[in-house]
């Protein structure tokens, strides 16, 4: 197989080790002669998978026996734009806008009742994350993203409110070491950190839960998934398994503090070659600046055929920027290598030698 | 690997050769040296694969050119019960009521209008399929389950109507031939005919939406599933790709009108043993015997860990009845060979010459 710097912002590289555990269980799943593709839901096999995935989410996070509860559901971060409001949205809430995929969670909450935008950052398209902000008073619950995916922008300090905090992390869950039990409410789409796409995690402060007086379709109802722990329908099995291995990876690995130390690491070195060469810049305020996706672009735009160049041909894929904001992001999530991170630096700097 | 005969109700078996395929592509998707999980699902690589799989299904069920959409989703059937009701139901709507499936269909569409009941076997728990029910004037459309995989009755006659016809086909989708024009809108799980489980076929006429009042939250509007080609948000990429797999293994085979002819002499094979065998008898009205999902029942129930141990001991999986409906069900999907079917009748045979 090529050996290729795969820097997509999602779906995006996994273990190694996944992919061949993923692969063979394809063929046959724990040595049953059957395949993973064809065990029912409900089967000692797949239960034993879905109940460590939820165990070790719990573990990694620290919130176990702290009154949480782990789903593995469908439909990505975009439905629970909308099972948070239909769960948790009785009057007013409170949303922080650092983005498309926060924008996109207002918009759903808005069927549902008076939503309160405390700041936004739309101004200067996203490229920072506002502070000082004001939560009012007599909302149900604060919602906000961690990590921006398409800006690079992360949030580093969340705010204290004594509503329910509510998180969408989908782009730097398991990335970073957090106070997870600060959060009431923290969901994210599996296609980054934590396995590929199909499944959607979601962790619940159950107490939470059960205040709103409007009827809640039995699906989108996480009281109902949590009564039937993820399988109240069919889930996506294969997403959920490679779920679980790419959480024991992570175990192995050492878990969140020792994989935000190799994070830090990787962005670091990256910032720091965007800082000093003389070709490129970044885009987002630094202190703002994301550990997961790295936003810059070049100074003279009208090199960039021959810098896309360089490293299609280095076998770097995936850091064209988002439409939205042009130059180059490369993603930095926990699974790709720091010599893929060097590799890109090497030609950067490379690049910077031939003006 | 060993020989297992998989009867299982779903997720379920599916052809050898898309095993074979997906784990390599788990490996090395189409030799781009990256795997299918890591790509990306706005890449060339995979609007492939997801184009390729709405062709398919539009040309197998005949429905291509004919205003029909082909859309994969996550979420489940379950997931389509409120799709359905949130994009359709006007005022009322008559649901025609064979099952547990009908049944929660029938719950969440009372969320958004009237639902009127046309008919139901709950009478004799689900064991045969209404006939000669009255349709009412007025309704936004008819709803029916083609298939109910935990009773095992199959509806052999749609109903004429002049309003839309909304079909659950998850568990008999691709399995016979039908008149698909006659639908204006069918969902299906994937995870029985059509792949593994995770993604979701709507097929929908595209002149019957847009026409209801209510705002729609964003992702459950099949407008703007379809006007983002069921990529709005991630999808489920590897179930579709298993899907297309699934597919393209199905158009080989020589379409749903080839294995149409495979599945009943499969279904006849073994409703013929049931028939004949002085141990067994079956459970469901025979005119509304499934093709699909075939429930019989011991005549003399106190021998049941003799023939569970019977079949267990000769690698059959998958046949224990659904706790609703108990004794057995062997399910036939497209996939199963009929060499399955042969094992099981053997024993079915040698059990009863132990009486």
């Amino acid at each position: 197989m090529m050996k290729i710097d795969n820097f997509g912002a999602g779906p995006c590289i996994l273990p190694p080790s996944v992919f061949e555990q993923a692969s063979q269980a394809v063929l046959d799943f724990n040595d049953s002669g059957l395949s993973i593709l064809e065990i029912s839901h409900r089967s000692p096999g797949f239960t034993a998978v879905i109940e460590e995935a939820q165990e070790t989410i719990l573990e990694l996070t620290g919130l176990k026996d702290k009154g949480y509860k782990a789903l593995f559901l469908q439909g990505g971060a975009s439905t629970q734009f909308l099972m948070v409001a239909y769960n948790l949205l009785h009057k007013k809430a409170a949303y922080l806008n650092t983005g498309r995929w926060s924008s996109n969670a207002i918009k759903e909450a808005k069927l549902f009742g008076e939503v309160i935008e405390v700041a936004s950052s739309a101004d200067k398209n996203f490229s920072y994350i506002p502070k000082n902000y004001e939560i009012p008073e007599g909302i149900d619950y604060f919602h906000c993203t961690s990590n921006n995916t398409i800006y690079g922008t992360q949030i580093k300090d969340f705010p204290n409110v004594d509503v329910p905090l509510i998180c969408d992390m989908s782009s730097d869950i398991l990335s970073r070491d957090l106070d997870f039990s600060k959060f009431d409410l923290i969901y994210a789409g599996a296609q980054k950190n934590m396995g590929t796409s199909g499944a959607t995690l979601v962790i619940v402060k159950e107490e939470i839960l059960g205040k709103v007086e409007r009827q809640i379709p039995t699906i989108l109802d996480y009281q109902v998934q949590i009564s039937k722990n993820s399988v109240f329908n069919t889930p996506s099995v294969f997403s959920i398994y490679v779920a679980m291995l790419t959480l024991r990876w992570l175990t192995k690995q050492g878990g969140i503090k020792a994989i935000e130390k190799k994070n830090i690491e990787k962005a670091d070195l990256l910032y720091n070659e965007i800082d000093k060469n003389s070709a490129f810049e970044g885009i987002v305020a630094k202190e703002d600046r994301s550990l997961m996706n790295v936003v810059f672009k070049l100074k003279d735009e009208s090199r960039q055929e021959e810098f896309n160049k360089l490293w299609q041909e280095s076998d770097i894929v995936g850091i064209n920027g988002h439409r939205s904001v042009g130059g180059y992001r490369a993603s930095l999530y926990n699974a790709l290598p720091i010599d893929s991170v060097k590799n890109l630096v090497e030609i950067m700097s490379w690049f910077e030698r031939q003006s």
